[in-house]
């Protein structure tokens, strides 16, 4: 943290902050920028609005019993997750977002003094959580490609926690491999956090009932379009639910709000809306990979919403400023091994042709 | 816990709970029954509905917006909060209810091995946090009448948290008490968990210019009708209010959602009518407390939502259970000292009629 703030602690309120307050390394989310007229390709957000359900449902819920606090335990939130996975409402756990989840994970499963592995190259919140809880952690190094060093997480000290798809990079693990490291980790916490899976990857739920010890962490705010009202769930055995259960309700009773639910609700029963923009952005990202290449660009294979390119002689924080000026918001990563690619989220067709135009010669050349 | 979940845990999921998840101690938060026909007086809510300003502004936001993400910083709703307070956006801190606020604080202002100090008889999730995150805590014991020994609160090795007016007493401890616990304790966070003030109480909030140690914490659940939205705020010094955000940009990135942020801006705004509604609930309250006198009960002098009170020969379990066969919920807390008493939320007042109906002779005879 700057030093220029501990150097004015005697006389100021920091001198009030805990250990953990100075300590942690707390993270940066993407901007979001105020303007109406940019192209917002920085957070992975889906380019299409809720489902009409969603909407409709949402605006029955807007009356008086907004006064009553919510239910504590998303029940019918829970049972309608638990139907589309075909698993119990026991197996399920609703939190605030995903990274809500993460951090309840965090306290729930891992203990300072043992070593929980992550990849080098991930979702760059892992670490923050590992400080501000005191976990120890190491980063395994990803293959050139990005691809999981398998083996390198078995026997893992405290436990395991990837995305899969990786973020940023858009790898896919495929789910042999997920369960050779399920298998090589019988007695330790397995975290699968999943937020892109619906993009083109096979989720590890239907490994739960083979693996007590496997949590798979979901979100409402990508696939199905509600990034707004911060809803994600976690999927595993009646038992790690539980333990979830207990960080929380040591926590916030109540951290999905009443909107939220009957929000989430109407989006997960909604099948075929879900399918049908899971496929459009599928197609698009693959329209503006292969468009990317064309025209130089290294474009790792991604399941994810979002595509990881880096042009041979531009770097990535040219790229970024240069879309910037157009309005265009990606995003970039000043981190080693990444620093020379952008992070694009797939937008809607007429977003990305806006994108490829910002990149294409002559403007870069 | 429960033993015999210790007991099997070598066969089941239990195995792969974190220290904190096993030592732990979750809060239990009050019944929310789903049957229509009740009288639901035990979770402090309102009983008026939100502000019409505010169903208007949820209403409008209802749309494909909800596919982005919230506002991380929440800029429009701090600013609307700092203009009721006469306060600086930056001396402002939005959460997911105070619950949340809370737990952030537990984290970002106290140290494990710093004891804290706080009422014997209080908002029972404190001495949860506590345990969630490791801190050393001394409950404080009241005076018979339930009224703050203002002394010990005094030069506090890890700081001072308690609400006021207090939970479940509603005895309310008067602004030049919580200066000489501030001016007693210049250099440890002392914490005013404000949830109850605005029902007759005078809010801490014009001491944080002149004293840097103080956040006062606040929600828009009770006094503003919409515990369905989940926020809170937290007012203090710039420097606390970053200690804060170091601790949630650690833990969730955006913990308020877009609908909520819209609701709480409304609510704040409409001065006239939270300033009515407020002003209805006192009068009920006084009303329903001379008729508890008059029928024998004991009731503390409560500036909150609620009254505490006792019956001089029926235990507050079973005055709690004679409620409930009527499907009037209240709250009872099976603890030392107050486990004679029972907590009723301040409904409307006829609510208060069929309560009274219930708590009067010959019934109770």
């Amino acid at each position: 943290m700057n030093r220029f703030l501990f150097q004015e602690e005697g006389k100021s309120a920091i001198r009030l902050w805990s250990q953990t307050a100075r300590s942690c390394d707390p993270y940066v989310p993407g901007e979001q920028p105020r303007a109406k007229n940019i192209i917002k390709l920085n957070t992975n957000e889906n380019p299409y609005p809720p489902s009409p359900r969603v909407l409709k449902a949402l605006a029955a819920a807007v009356n008086g019993d907004l006064r009553l606090y919510p239910s504590p335990q998303a029940e019918e939130l829970r049972i309608a997750i638990a139907e589309f996975y075909g698993m119990k409402p026991d197996q399920v756990f609703v939190g605030n977002g995903s990274d809500e989840l993460l951090a309840f994970s965090f306290l729930a499963f891992f203990n300072p003094g043992e070593t929980v592995l992550f990849p080098d190259i991930t979702y760059s919140f892992y670490p923050v959580y590992a400080k501000l809880f005191h976990i120890d952690y190491e980063e395994v190094p990803l293959f050139d490609d990005f691809s999981m060093p398998v083996e390198k997480f078995f026997g893992a000290e405290g436990g395991v926690i990837f995305p899969n798809p990786n973020a940023p990079t858009g790898v896919y693990t495929p789910l042999e491999d997920v369960e050779r490291i399920l298998r090589n980790n019988p007695d330790k916490p397995v975290i699968i956090d999943e937020a892109y899976i619906d993009f083109g990857g096979e989720t590890a739920a239907k490994l739960i009932d083979r693996y007590d010890q496997l949590l798979v962490i979901q979100t409402f705010s990508k696939s199905r379009s509600i990034a707004g009202l911060r809803v994600g769930f976690a999927l595993g055995n009646e038992r790690l639910i539980e333990g979830l259960n207990r960080i929380k309700n040591s926590f916030n009773s109540y951290t999905v709000d009443r909107l939220a639910l009957i929000g989430a609700k109407a989006a997960i029963e909604d099948v075929d809306y879900f399918t049908s923009t899971c496929r459009k952005i599928i197609r698009t990202r693959e329209r503006v990979a292969a468009e990317l290449k064309a025209i130089g660009f290294q474009v790792t294979d991604s399941k994810a919403n979002f595509l990881f390119v880096k042009h041979p002689r531009i770097p990535g924080r040219k790229l970024y400023e240069h879309l910037k000026e157009r309005s265009i918001y990606v995003r970039h990563f000043d981190r080693p091994r990444i620093k020379d690619y952008i992070r694009v989220t797939i937008g809607t067709d007429e977003d990305m042709d806006a994108f490829l135009n910002g990149v294409s010669p002559p403007l870069l050349s």
